[in-house]
Protein backbone atom coordinates (compact mmCIF):
# COMPACT_ATOMS: atom_id res chain seq x y z
CA UNK A 1 0.00 0.00 0.00
CA UNK A 2 2.75 2.66 -0.99
CA UNK A 3 -0.06 5.12 -1.75
CA UNK A 4 -1.91 5.08 2.04
CA UNK A 5 -0.80 8.44 3.73
CA UNK A 6 -1.24 6.68 6.80
CA UNK A 7 1.20 3.71 5.54
CA UNK A 8 3.57 6.53 4.61
CA UNK A 9 3.49 7.76 8.23
CA UNK A 10 4.46 4.77 10.05
CA UNK A 11 7.00 4.05 7.69
CA UNK A 12 8.43 7.83 8.48
CA UNK A 13 8.24 8.61 4.45
CA UNK A 14 5.69 11.51 5.42
CA UNK A 15 5.72 14.15 8.02
CA UNK A 16 3.36 13.61 11.52
CA UNK A 17 3.25 14.69 14.78
CA UNK A 18 4.62 11.51 15.74
CA UNK A 19 3.95 10.67 19.94
CA UNK A 20 4.67 6.85 19.59
CA UNK A 21 5.85 4.19 17.78
CA UNK A 22 6.67 0.22 18.22
CA UNK A 23 7.11 -2.76 16.00
CA UNK A 24 3.43 -2.89 15.56
CA UNK A 25 1.63 0.60 16.06
CA UNK A 26 2.00 4.55 15.64
CA UNK A 27 0.05 7.26 17.09
CA UNK A 28 0.22 11.09 15.75
CA UNK A 29 -1.62 13.79 16.32
CA UNK A 30 -4.58 14.89 14.18
CA UNK A 31 -4.24 17.17 11.71
CA UNK A 32 -7.25 18.40 11.87
CA UNK A 33 -7.99 18.09 15.80
CA UNK A 34 -11.80 18.43 16.95
CA UNK A 35 -11.04 18.61 20.66
CA UNK A 36 -7.97 19.93 22.58
CA UNK A 37 -6.21 16.33 22.28
CA UNK A 38 -7.09 13.99 19.08
CA UNK A 39 -4.57 11.54 18.07
CA UNK A 40 -4.80 8.74 15.82
CA UNK A 41 -3.75 5.21 16.75
CA UNK A 42 -3.16 2.86 13.89
CA UNK A 43 -1.84 -0.49 13.34
CA UNK A 44 1.66 0.27 11.23
CA UNK A 45 0.26 -2.98 8.82
CA UNK A 46 -2.21 -1.87 6.52
CA UNK A 47 -5.83 -2.63 7.38
CA UNK A 48 -8.38 -0.72 5.50
CA UNK A 49 -11.08 -0.60 8.02
CA UNK A 50 -12.78 -2.96 10.51
CA UNK A 51 -14.72 -4.82 7.73
CA UNK A 52 -11.08 -6.48 6.68
CA UNK A 53 -9.69 -7.35 10.26
CA UNK A 54 -8.92 -11.05 10.83
CA UNK A 55 -8.46 -13.19 13.75
CA UNK A 56 -4.74 -13.33 13.47
CA UNK A 57 -5.33 -9.32 14.48
CA UNK A 58 -6.89 -9.77 17.28
CA UNK A 59 -3.94 -9.19 19.42
CA UNK A 60 -2.37 -6.41 16.77
CA UNK A 61 -5.92 -4.76 17.42
CA UNK A 62 -5.97 -4.77 21.16
CA UNK A 63 -2.56 -3.26 21.10
CA UNK A 64 -4.14 -0.19 20.04
CA UNK A 65 -6.00 0.18 22.86
CA UNK A 66 -2.90 -0.01 24.81
CA UNK A 67 -1.27 2.60 23.11
CA UNK A 68 -4.09 4.73 22.91
CA UNK A 69 -3.96 4.43 27.09
CA UNK A 70 -0.56 4.95 26.59
CA UNK A 71 -1.31 8.55 24.85
CA UNK A 72 -3.79 9.17 27.25
CA UNK A 73 -1.47 9.16 29.75
CA UNK A 74 1.31 11.26 28.33
CA UNK A 75 -1.23 13.61 27.26
CA UNK A 76 -2.48 13.76 30.95
CA UNK A 77 -6.29 13.21 30.52
CA UNK A 78 -6.06 9.83 32.35
CA UNK A 79 -8.65 11.05 35.32
CA UNK A 80 -10.68 13.37 33.31
CA UNK A 81 -11.81 10.42 30.59
CA UNK A 82 -11.15 10.45 27.31
CA UNK A 83 -12.87 8.81 23.80
CA UNK A 84 -12.34 6.39 21.58
CA UNK A 85 -13.42 6.14 17.98
CA UNK A 86 -13.06 4.25 15.27
CA UNK A 87 -15.10 5.27 12.01
CA UNK A 88 -15.90 2.59 9.01
CA UNK A 89 -17.04 3.39 6.13
CA UNK A 90 -19.60 6.24 4.44
CA UNK A 91 -22.35 6.56 7.26
CA UNK A 92 -19.53 7.49 10.04
CA UNK A 93 -17.42 9.51 7.54
CA UNK A 94 -14.29 7.60 7.37
CA UNK A 95 -11.96 9.56 5.04
CA UNK A 96 -8.27 7.41 5.37
CA UNK A 97 -9.16 3.94 4.60
CA UNK A 98 -5.95 2.76 6.93
CA UNK A 99 -7.85 1.62 9.94
CA UNK A 100 -7.07 4.43 12.84
CA UNK A 101 -8.53 4.80 16.51
CA UNK A 102 -8.99 8.39 17.30
CA UNK A 103 -8.30 9.67 20.91
CA UNK A 104 -10.34 12.47 22.22
CA UNK A 105 -9.79 14.60 25.37
CA UNK A 106 -9.16 17.72 27.11
CA UNK A 107 -13.00 18.81 26.42
CA UNK A 108 -16.24 17.55 28.04
CA UNK A 109 -17.84 15.09 24.58
CA UNK A 110 -21.08 15.57 23.17
CA UNK A 111 -24.24 13.48 23.96
CA UNK A 112 -25.14 11.12 21.78
CA UNK A 113 -22.15 10.48 20.28
CA UNK A 114 -23.83 9.36 17.40
CA UNK B 1 -17.73 -7.81 40.93
CA UNK B 2 -21.31 -9.31 41.55
CA UNK B 3 -22.63 -6.09 41.52
CA UNK B 4 -21.81 -4.82 37.83
CA UNK B 5 -24.74 -5.43 35.71
CA UNK B 6 -22.70 -5.76 33.00
CA UNK B 7 -20.99 -8.94 34.42
CA UNK B 8 -24.26 -10.02 35.36
CA UNK B 9 -25.70 -9.79 31.65
CA UNK B 10 -22.29 -11.68 30.61
CA UNK B 11 -23.04 -14.58 33.35
CA UNK B 12 -27.48 -14.22 32.02
CA UNK B 13 -28.43 -13.01 35.51
CA UNK B 14 -29.55 -9.87 34.11
CA UNK B 15 -32.05 -9.43 31.13
CA UNK B 16 -30.29 -8.05 27.60
CA UNK B 17 -31.65 -8.25 24.35
CA UNK B 18 -28.48 -10.67 23.25
CA UNK B 19 -27.20 -10.57 19.75
CA UNK B 20 -23.69 -12.59 20.36
CA UNK B 21 -21.56 -14.55 23.23
CA UNK B 22 -18.52 -16.38 23.24
CA UNK B 23 -16.68 -17.75 26.12
CA UNK B 24 -15.06 -13.83 25.90
CA UNK B 25 -17.60 -11.52 24.94
CA UNK B 26 -21.25 -10.69 24.68
CA UNK B 27 -22.89 -8.38 22.45
CA UNK B 28 -26.56 -6.91 23.47
CA UNK B 29 -28.25 -3.77 22.81
CA UNK B 30 -28.21 -0.83 24.38
CA UNK B 31 -31.56 0.29 25.92
CA UNK B 32 -31.37 3.66 25.36
CA UNK B 33 -30.64 3.61 21.62
CA UNK B 34 -28.70 6.66 19.58
CA UNK B 35 -29.20 5.18 16.70
CA UNK B 36 -31.46 2.86 14.46
CA UNK B 37 -28.09 0.47 15.04
CA UNK B 38 -27.20 0.63 18.91
CA UNK B 39 -25.45 -2.70 19.94
CA UNK B 40 -22.54 -2.77 23.31
CA UNK B 41 -19.88 -5.41 22.95
CA UNK B 42 -18.19 -6.12 26.60
CA UNK B 43 -15.32 -8.31 27.34
CA UNK B 44 -16.95 -11.00 29.80
CA UNK B 45 -14.22 -10.44 32.45
CA UNK B 46 -14.72 -6.75 34.08
CA UNK B 47 -12.53 -4.29 32.90
CA UNK B 48 -13.18 -0.97 34.34
CA UNK B 49 -12.50 1.11 31.85
CA UNK B 50 -9.56 1.48 29.30
CA UNK B 51 -6.95 2.84 31.97
CA UNK B 52 -7.19 -0.39 33.19
CA UNK B 53 -5.98 -2.42 30.17
CA UNK B 54 -3.21 -4.40 30.98
CA UNK B 55 -0.85 -6.37 27.92
CA UNK B 56 -2.74 -9.51 28.93
CA UNK B 57 -5.93 -8.34 28.10
CA UNK B 58 -4.47 -7.41 23.97
CA UNK B 59 -5.89 -10.29 22.73
CA UNK B 60 -9.42 -10.41 24.13
CA UNK B 61 -9.72 -6.20 23.23
CA UNK B 62 -8.87 -7.41 20.18
CA UNK B 63 -11.49 -9.99 19.90
CA UNK B 64 -14.46 -6.98 20.64
CA UNK B 65 -13.46 -5.67 17.19
CA UNK B 66 -14.12 -8.78 15.79
CA UNK B 67 -17.59 -8.91 17.70
CA UNK B 68 -18.27 -5.40 16.35
CA UNK B 69 -17.33 -6.37 12.89
CA UNK B 70 -19.59 -9.91 12.62
CA UNK B 71 -22.66 -7.92 14.39
CA UNK B 72 -22.48 -5.30 11.98
CA UNK B 73 -22.73 -8.35 9.43
CA UNK B 74 -25.69 -9.16 11.24
CA UNK B 75 -27.43 -6.15 11.17
CA UNK B 76 -26.72 -5.14 7.70
CA UNK B 77 -24.69 -2.02 8.30
CA UNK B 78 -21.13 -3.27 6.91
CA UNK B 79 -21.90 -1.61 3.71
CA UNK B 80 -23.35 1.68 4.61
CA UNK B 81 -20.74 2.12 7.36
CA UNK B 82 -20.79 1.89 11.38
CA UNK B 83 -19.10 3.92 13.82
CA UNK B 84 -17.67 2.15 17.20
CA UNK B 85 -16.96 4.03 20.36
CA UNK B 86 -15.30 3.13 23.88
CA UNK B 87 -16.02 6.30 26.26
CA UNK B 88 -13.40 6.10 29.12
CA UNK B 89 -14.28 8.66 32.30
CA UNK B 90 -16.45 11.62 33.39
CA UNK B 91 -15.46 13.92 30.05
CA UNK B 92 -16.76 10.95 27.60
CA UNK B 93 -19.72 10.60 29.79
CA UNK B 94 -18.96 7.22 30.86
CA UNK B 95 -21.88 6.06 32.90
CA UNK B 96 -21.44 1.84 33.20
CA UNK B 97 -17.80 1.68 34.14
CA UNK B 98 -17.29 -2.26 32.83
CA UNK B 99 -15.35 -1.54 29.09
CA UNK B 100 -17.93 -1.42 26.29
CA UNK B 101 -17.17 -0.40 22.84
CA UNK B 102 -20.60 0.81 21.28
CA UNK B 103 -21.17 -0.09 17.85
CA UNK B 104 -23.45 2.48 16.09
CA UNK B 105 -24.89 2.30 12.36
CA UNK B 106 -28.15 2.79 10.53
CA UNK B 107 -27.71 6.36 10.03
CA UNK B 108 -25.09 9.33 8.89
CA UNK B 109 -23.06 9.91 12.16
CA UNK B 110 -22.44 13.72 13.47
CA UNK B 111 -19.39 15.12 12.58
CA UNK B 112 -17.27 16.16 14.40
CA UNK B 113 -17.48 13.45 16.75
CA UNK B 114 -15.87 15.07 19.71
Amino acid sequence: MSACVFCKIARKEAPADLLYQDEWATAFRDIRPVAPVHVLVIPNKHIASVNEVEEDDERLLGHLFLVARRVAEQEGICQSGYRLIVNNGSHAGQVVFHLHLHVLGGQRMRYPMG
